[in-house]
């Protein structure tokens, strides 16, 4: 079983390698039958990967862009995609009922592509949002569509250009009469695990945006956790880059199985083609964001979900974005000496055990938001299907998954994924060396924002007498907020009297 | 030079001290002149604190409140403040042009309040949002009340229900001309430092609330770094309460002198009135919280600034509102043992060094956003008075702003506090011990999330070439997103070609 990358930047790897584990599409994936056609509006990055997909499946794909050097690019040559000049066009193209993706940025562009799209859609046409679309919006855009007798479907799409080309995470929101017509055009695409299609609708209007969220919290935090401890190998032990990418490889073999491991692998292994240097010496460490990230962050918050690591990662990539500060500052900063005499082989397996630890935290963190979120709006996220699902296609996909389902199958009380024993096993076992990890990396000056809070989330998790109570007796105080008592119902004031 | 409380809740603090360090109003503040009179709507524990404030310095007050038991108790009996039983009633017994004070719980209340009072209005008249509303629906609010013809003030009031009685910290926003009318009476009942009255107009609409959300992300950071503190000492080092109030009493000597810490030590050492037991020990250790410290979390993420601390003591908050899951997991958790042997002494310095720079953190963060809200709304915040307001009255008053005051009068450069040299070198001299602490911590299984991700931003502010590039090259591994290049302009692939 091998893929080739077809009609992709052929450049985009410049490391040739097996894409099947990437992909996860065996080259022997039923075609989709019959006439299969969808239009897909977009071509960017995203949108031309997932035409492309569909094409080799046997769909008929009628694109367009509003911007003509995206759509001539999508569509010309010998490509599969059919171009379409105008959104009317596109519509006219395609016979009724329509299936048509949206793949725009998210905000006012979809807004903008609904109205165009609005005059020329019929009753029984299907619209799906592909984007990173927040899930209110996908929530108000599915009730407005709604009222207007058109289906609308908000989906979660991960994986990358990689994934969508050649098999996504497909994570859907809306009306299931909707989904029954779209689902074998999507679930013909998507990534597979096990036979099992890396497709799904996961509940009601939104339900599959805030899931795609929520992935890219988690997303956010494991390449955080990544960082951290690639920093700690490179520049307080000593490694290059080369070395790093051999350890990684070697723990991309056990519990850590993951793609983001095995695409840093992967990268520490470049060399700049300009240069020559290794890659990560000519890339600016400031990192990016595309706002899905911070989105989770600030639900969390909302919600009052104990996510700590998903606003860690996002407090450190804010920290990146102010490069001439940082380099100001540490030219005059006197950093401690790297770590202190520790054998290299102790520290190796210490790292191992710190980057699993904070990688099950992630996720653990990640599901209590889905369920704060289900429980919010009465969803019925399955979350056992969305464990299974995220194994497939998806940049979070990691062996870690494997546990998380069986205990999500097996239903979670209000510990959440801590409660349950294997998950809880997992984590204890490498607790010490976390502990250890974090220690080290605050002798050593080495920032460390998400292994460190993926320790104090676990470690608050198991405090049952926290000093929460000294807070609270603040907030009586100065602000005669009240306090609840151990011994008895009801609010109270410091001093006794009810509050 | 002392105060009494007279008409407060007699029992508010049943320990018996001094209040005038709390409330620092000299009993020779000059009363208003003339006939100030203010109409206060909203008679809870804030807006009655403040109209008895108000009426000690001569101001007639007039008070109303919808629920008719707070508007008794706020009115009733020896009360000099006035009751009128209705919106209408309480504008009729104002001379125009009247000044009208809102302490109503923020959100809709606001706007319902306003839509009452709106058809009693008249030109000249002002109305001053004194609660904790979100900055942007004071923004909007002030905007169509001008349109209406009416001044609108959003004004943020720290110091709770002491502070708002004897002497808050008063920060405006919204027109000049508004201020004028109003500053004679709430200047003259706020706290005073030095002379100096704690109240300001710090800028246009707006600029007010956000100053009040900002102090209250670096009130929730500092409480935040207190608890972890009493954490560490009794549950870890082993302490009673009794002991850590008079460590805690003998650091608030020092650097660490603030009313947050000075309040700690009272209630540490308070017994319960019905077990007498110490008073944290009949104390529910889960936080509550009325939003404004969430929002300056959500806002920093908003604006990407890197305020990981405030970040981290709204998720502790978090961590603490899932108790029964807390004692579940703890029942079966295996505690590493406390701190391995180390001399009390030396503890205690550490602990004391490590709450200063988690403070000092704190502060710079909280002093960036600001900054960052600053350049948003191109407000012309005056942080080195916002600095000087914040030594009296409120909540996170505390030594530390001194230094943060001269730092701001001479400017700050894009490093923020931490490139000036007093204040960094304050923070050089401590960081070791946080180091220390955050490593014993992580070893003692004593959740410190808001002291680590101190060490974390610090030692990330401090590092010019950090993993980002790994994170980033992730980035455009997988979505295509493109890096930037050290040795030239533009957004590249991570094969050279161009983004």
């Amino acid at each position: 079983m091998s893929i080739q990358l077809i009609g992709t930047r052929a450049s985009f790897c410049p490391l040739a390698r097996d894409l099947s584990t990437l992909c996860q599409v065996p080259q022997d994936a039923p075609l989709m039958t019959g006439s299969g056609e969808v239009g897909v509006i977009g071509l960017g990055v995203m949108g031309r990967a997932l035409g492309l997909n569909l094409a080799d499946h046997g769909c008929r794909v009628v694109g367009f862009d509003q911007n003509a050097k995206r759509l001539a690019t999508a569509t010309g040559g010998d490509s599969p995609i059919a171009a379409a000049a105008e959104i009317e066009q596109l519509m006219a193209a395609l016979e009724a009922p329509r299936v048509v993706l949206l793949l725009v940025p998210a905000g006012a562009p979809v807004d903008q592509v609904l109205d165009l799209l609005g005059p020329n859609l019929a009753a029984g046409d299907v619209v799906v949002d592909a984007g990173n679309s927040h899930y209110r919006d996908t929530q108000r855009r599915a009730q407005t569509l709604r009222a207007q007798g058109t289906t609308f479907l908000g989906v979660g799409v991960s994986g990358g250009e990689a994934g969508a080309r050649h098999g996504p995470c497909i994570m859907a929101g809306g009306a299931r009469s909707g989904w029954h017509q779209v689902e074998p055009l999507l679930g013909a695409v998507a990534a597979r695990v096990g036979g099992r299609r890396c497709a799904a609708l996961l509940g009601p209007d939104g339900a599959g945006h805030f899931t795609k969220m929520v992935h890219n919290g988690i997303e956010y935090a494991d390449m955080q956790l990544i960082s951290e401890i690639h920093h700690l190998l490179r520049h307080t032990a000593g490694l290059d880059d080369r070395a790093i990418a051999a350890l990684l490889s070697s723990w991309n073999e056990g519990e850590l199985q993951s793609y983001l491991l095995e695409i840093s692998v992967d990268i520490l292994r470049m060399l700049d083609a300009h240069t020559g240097q290794p890659m990560l010496d000519v890339i600016v460490d400031v990192a990016g964001h595309k706002g899905t990230g911070r989105w989770a962050a600030a639900e969390a918050i909302e919600l009052g979900v104990p996510a700590p690591n998903l606003l860690a990662a996002v407090g450190a990539r804010a920290v990146s974005a102010h490069p001439s500060a940082r380099m100001a500052l540490a030219k005059r900063d006197q950093r401690p000496s790297p770590f202190p005499e520790q054998a290299p082989a102790r520290l190796h397996t210490d790292l191992e055990s710190a980057l699993l630890v904070g990688r099950l935290a992630s996720f653990a963190q990640g599901f209590e938001l889905l369920r704060a979120g289900d429980a919010r709006h009465a969803w019925g996220l399955p979350l056992s299907e969305i464990a299974a699902i995220w194994q497939g296609g998806c940049i979070i996909r990691a062996k870690v998954l494997e546990t998380i389902a069986a205990a999500c199958a097996e239903g979670l009380d209000e510990r959440g994924l801590l409660g349950h024993p294997a998950f809880a096993q997992q984590l204890a076992d490498h607790l010490p060396a976390l502990r250890r990890t974090v220690a080290l990396a605050a002798a050593a000056g080495a920032p460390a924002p998400c292994l460190a809070s993926s320790l104090a989330w676990v470690d608050g998790m198991h405090t049952a007498a926290s000093s929460t109570t000294l807070l609270q007796a603040q907030r009586d105080y100065f602000g005669g907020h009240g306090i609840e008592r151990v011994d008895r119902e009801g609010r109270f004031h410091l001093d006794g009297s009810e509050a």
